[in-house]
């Protein structure tokens, strides 16, 4: 058995269009790096982060927290040191908790053996997710760890459906560089929708489901719409409409905000269209004066990777 | 090419537990049967109706609406008689008048040679639907024209999706003997709901399309389960709560409100547990005092059938 382990934990996109706090999918060209190596002196301990200035103590970091969750429940004996290449930045909305909390319980599970299963390395990562967001949720974790489109069917009792991935499929990103704060985002959501706009949005659930399992590129088109959370929450991303009509006329089969933003995503069939839609996000945002930062990536259907 | 043609048109679930207003599927035991004959003298005439007071005119009779709507279109050089041998019970709630106006315009549309798709069958029954129920709605005729599972993605522009079936999925259904004003079961429904109970309603869509991709019959009893309409709806049903909670015990997946009601349907795995649901539902109403029926019957893939 390996004594060291690095792997890529990939950056994922969360409330699908419709599927808002049930569906994700993983991206293949953003991800953190980490390394976790086995050692005799017992304990969780992060012995190095680049990139963002994180803490180190394992119980206020993400990684930390998820890993100590896990551990507890193996207790072997035995402890493991983190290091902690981060490269998606925190708040960017492509799960980036995700993504160290996540890659911290596959790397140890990897290392021992692999006594858990993925729903089980779930349950461990949410304990870290915690920790950023003050909420338990599995909707980047799931991504992360599956790979291809997830679907977060209940939290209590955990039990996450690994989804069809049509073989086409690219995503686009814009992850502009401002900051939106959880509170705000949560603040803009209504409590109380009206039912006729709840019913469109479980026909379209149901329909992009049935266009992952069938391939079926126009009905995925036509049920990646989201008609409840996108009207509340794009006020908090400046020229998403602007970014959304440019995006649409590229043939991408939708542009919406990818988690709780700032960074919204295009999926194409083909990278070509997924190429246009990034030229089209950058065309966007070029006189804007915000930061920003684009990706095209495949959809990753394996989800987390060893790399050595 | 046949002058005259006999059908078995099939009653049908609509609102199937966590699919309110877009998932459906058809029945196989129960349905009505119409003869439909190429006559020279152009025009739709009902020229009998059996087992049902129902009216003649054309233009007020369910079959006749829908009839008159797909003959307007096609415009043959010819004309169409239609018997009616009703055997649903119209406000039984399982898609009576479904049955008639699909029934009708499927029986049509062979007769001349099928010059329209299914979709547009759906579009000249829903004409015949809205007769009985003051709207447009398709739920009941797609399973009848499509079979199996449906799911009616959207109304405008008219998109329907068939969904695969799992072989061994049983339907019990009881009627109770009761009317239920359409009005009342509007009533009860309510305008807006929490955005919370709306995001467990869409999990459950997205499952359940998923379990039907892949015969996951566990996945299928987790997800058929409606936390917003029954909970309002239950209450215009007789004993609703005894009848579930009786039903349930059996091993049946679920236990829901078909249509609006008055009628319950389960949906079970295999025959043997489909009768075991239907003993529990006569148990449940043998001391109520309402006169019931109870039936069982296998999903039925095809929809409306020719019988001669």
């Amino acid at each position: 058995m390996n004594s060291e382990i690095k792997i890529f934990s990939p950056a994922t996109v969360a409330n699908v269009a419709c599927g808002f706090d049930v569906l994700g999918f993983c991206l293949d060209t953003i991800g953190d790096y980490m390394t976790v190596r086995k050692v005799d002196d017992k304990g969780i301990r992060i012995t190095n982060i680049k990139g963002f200035d994180l803490p180190f103590a394992p119980e206020k970091n993400v990684a930390g927290v998820a890993a100590l969750s896990i551990y507890r429940q193996l207790a072997p004996n035995c402890g493991f040191d983190i290091e902690i290449d981060k490269r998606i930045k925190p708040g960017s909305g492509i799960g980036s908790s995700g993504a160290s909390a996540s890659g911290a319980v596959y790397a140890i599970n990897k290392l021992l053996g692999e006594p858990l299963d993925k729903t089980q390395l779930i349950h461990h990562a949410m304990q870290g997710e915690a920790l950023a967001s003050k909420s338990l949720h599995a909707d980047n974790l799931a991504p992360a760890i599956y790979g291809g489109f997830t679907l977060v069917k209940s939290i209590n009792p955990l039990q996450i459906l690994s989804l069809p991935t049509p073989k086409d499929l690219f995503a686009t990103i814009i992850h502009p560089q401002i900051e939106i704060k959880t509170a705000d985002s949560r603040a803009v959501l209504p409590k109380n929708i009206p039912l006729s706009d709840a019913i469109i949005q479980w026909a379209n659930v149901g329909s992009l489901v049935h266009a992952l399992h069938s391939s079926d590129y126009n009905l995925l088109q036509s049920s990646l719409n989201d008609v409840i959370i996108e009207p509340h929450r794009k006020q908090l991303i400046p020229h998403f409409d602007a970014l959304k009509s440019n995006v649409l006329k590229t043939g991408a089969l939708t542009c919406a905000i990818s988690g709780s933003g700032p960074s919204v995503f295009a999926l194409s069939k083909g990278e070509n269209t997924a190429k246009l839609a990034q030229e089209a996000m950058q065309t966007t945002y070029a006189n804007s004066g915000i930061d920003f930062e684009t990706y095209v990536s495949k959809i990753n259907v394996e989800g987390i990777k060893i790399v050595e």
